[in-house]
């Protein structure tokens, strides 16, 4: 691809992801993300197709720098916890992108659905080697619920707001959270440590 | 409120909670509720005033359901997280509308917001007393992980297909998941006491 191509694919994908973040794949508009990147409307069509494939496009990107920025679960899976905490505490996009693809895909088939389901199965296969002392412990289920403890305060805020108080935005809440999730999730991947210890 | 002023009211909210729940806040019509629940559009103004408060009035009554139903957290947490999840799993759009609530609300006031404060504080109130056993565990911190444990899996279905495979709408696949965020509650919340035992 010239470099001059590669610049303004780059820009779109950019803009894109914030018009996205913002509006959804329904709300998004391709003038506004053609605005932004100050780059014609009809180059987008050139360089993805479509606003759909433009969300997918969109999706893939910001999944591969989750993957490259996260790595797998190797070590204490409650350290991976508290990773994954401060990944979405600092990139909310990801979230949100996730979101609107729940609210807009009824069972199709996904944006990037292959190379995905391809990732999580590394990771579910890195867990499976950390969780070999937990007998009990499916280690597909655990990893689903390993992300949840650490995504679902960020996925909801406002529910995060109403639990916890008004001031869950504040740096000192973020850490007691934080270290809140990190504890549950070392608490139950590790009782059946302790019960064993006790036999 | 006379009676057919009553009924017309309830078809409204009925007919406006299907369509919130599909499009959002933003991407609902206000002409498509009123046709689907049989009524002139003036009614919905001379009953909500907008659009905003049509969405507000149901968050609060979905949300008046699903307190009505779960009840408080008293008795084992990890019950009450299985009760969370049976709920998500057969009022898919609970979980909807909050998601549209935070994508379209930033840092606003929330619909209802002072009511729901006080139905989570009661809540977090109603678990510290169960907790009582566990030093160390924040009730708020806790109810917020408890209902995240149990809603995650229902709030990205396609993360959760994603990780699980294929097949996880089966009957089978919901079980067993359920019995796993069930267990990894029961884990976390008794190693305390399972650690006590051992001193």
């Amino acid at each position: 691809m010239p470099r001059d191509s590669a610049d303004t694919r780059a820009r779109l994908l950019a803009a894109a992801r914030e018009e996205f973040t913002d509006r959804g794949l329904e709300g998004a508009r391709v003038d506004r993300i053609a605005a932004r990147a100050g780059v014609n409307k009809e180059r987008i069509y050139g360089h993805f197709g479509s606003k759909d494939r433009l969300f997918e496009a969109v999706i893939a990107t910001t999944l591969d720098e989750h993957v490259a920025a996260l790595g797998l679960p190797t070590g204490d899976p409650a350290d991976y916890v508290g990773r994954i905490y401060d990944f979405h505490a600092t990139h909310p996009e990801l979230l949100r992108l996730m979101q609107w693809e729940s609210l807009s895909y009824h069972g199709q088939a996904l944006p990037d659905e292959n190379r995905r389901a391809v990732h999580y199965a590394e990771k579910v296969a890195a867990l499976a080697r950390t969780l070999d002392t937990e007998p009990g412990l499916d280690p597909a289920a655990t990893l689903l619920t390993l992300i949840g403890l650490a995504a679902w305060p960020h996925a909801l805020p406002q529910v995060t707001r109403l639990i916890l108080g008004p001031d869950t935005d504040s740096e000192t809440a973020h850490r007691v959270l934080r270290d809140h999730v990190v504890d549950f999730a070392r608490r139950a991947l590790h009782a059946g440590t302790e019960q064993r210890a006790r036999l």
